[in-house]
């Protein structure tokens, strides 16, 4: 396997306020936008002397931050151990971007495609006033919704499904369909968390669904007419689009297989 | 009691990332430095068309955050109840600092003067990786410190006691004598958590008992070490100062009767 480039896989975590979003974007001739890939492919031409192009699990939007972003990459350095990309890259890196592991994983493997599942996590503060340092980091709503009620209509969100409802203006996606694995709300500390795992998922899909449930519990309506604007596929008739800054990417699955480190075989 | 001025008791969150401390400051004859006592006052003058004075309980340097800073002013404004400042205020006031509270108090009441007890907390989260947007609020380091050596060390901090040795050069407190309530460590979530209560600070106090602390531990010192540094009152024999982003000014309290609500007496 002489010369035989290294597959990198990298969890990122990442605190999306100062950048629009994940993907590297082209302002024009001289400028980007200040974009995590971005700056990640920055940081690694800094360590190969060379460009090194990024796969990402999930094309997070502007202001939405990351946990566990999943990454990967090609290297030609055969002096670092796949490990101390950790320390290598969060010396050079941007404060508001986290490398939490790194290791290397079949020649074969795509962050992207080889994705099975990408668990998201929406929080949301219902109370009269907030905390600053919470602000950037959850949507604040005044009234308590009903738990309950929420996760009923959640519950609608389950298997296989045309997701067409909550699709933005300008989603690209050929089919509307996901497969949905889990939708459910829970309180943890002073937070009310949404959080939604599917195969894959639409633009902006997470915060329509999120923005939509709470606007149905406002509005008194239940899991009846959430399973009634399901199949009408009227974009229209959604709610709101929830603010960015309350989305985390939580995680994201991938086959044992593929994400096995073979540094130990021949 | 017509024409009475009514003095207003608000309790205050920041994040100081982004801020010069608390406490306003001229950089020069046209400009001033970014303070929150400077944003407060932008904010109380929209309100009023004329300038306000406010006092604060504590005043925190550049970087370090609140959760429940004590601020008092007098308003001439009759048409807004007292618990009304808070949206009034918040819908004026940039996102980095939130008004949690408000009331009328005393006459007499001032912030400062009348502040019996401050607490503040420490954020250190021990790991080898951080996410991103931890990294604002906590001190990160990489080894796991021994819990009970430090509350050990901690306990020599209690009752009326010489702080002279955990002073900052520039301090310019007449006595350094303090009133120490609490200081103990503890674990939530996946930080550790250094809670400290007394009557008062010195300059730049809890930041160099924390740093002093978690490096008599990495140094294998114990209570005894401890103990003889106080009593050296050697400002130069004490360890690092630890970075502001860890820590908040938690809590102040007040005597029951200077708060006291004194809307429905005569």
């Amino acid at each position: 396997m002489q010369n035989q480039l290294r597959n990198i896989l990298l969890i990122v975590s990442y605190d999306g306020t100062n950048f629009c979003g994940w993907q590297k974007q082209t302002k024009n001739e001289k400028e980007t936008f200040r974009t995590v890939q971005g700056e990640l492919e920055k940081a690694l031409f800094k360590l190969h002397k060379h460009k090194i192009e990024t796969n990402g699990s999930g094309r997070t939007d502007s202001g939405v931050h990351a946990i566990g972003q999943a990454v990967n990459f090609f290297t030609d350095i055969e002096s670092i151990e796949a490990k101390n990309f950790v320390p290598a890259l969060n010396s050079i890196l941007p404060k508001d971007i986290r490398i939490m592991s790194a290791r290397e994983v079949e020649q074969n493997f795509h962050a992207r495609f080889d994705a099975k599942f990408r668990s998201y996590r929406y929080y949301i503060r219902c109370s009269d006033t907030i905390f600053a340092h919470q602000q950037p980091y959850c949507w604040h709503i005044r009234r308590t919704p009903d738990i309950k009620n929420l996760n009923e209509m959640a519950a609608c969100l389950s298997g296989e499904m045309d997701c067409t409802v909550f699709s933005a203006a300008g989603d690209q996606s050929l089919s509307k369909s996901r497969f949905i694995k889990k939708a459910e709300f829970f309180v943890e500390d002073d937070c009310l968390i949404f959080e939604i795992c599917a195969n894959a998922f639409l633009w902006r899909m997470v915060r329509s669904i999120t923005g939509t449930l709470l606007d149905f519990d406002k509005k008194g309506f239940s899991k009846k007419e959430f399973q009634a604007l399901i199949e009408s596929k009227d974009r229209k008739a959604a709610g709101v689009t929830a603010p960015p800054q309350g989305l985390f990417l939580w995680a994201v699955d991938f086959p044992e297989d593929l994400t096995a480190d073979n540094s130990n075989q021949n």
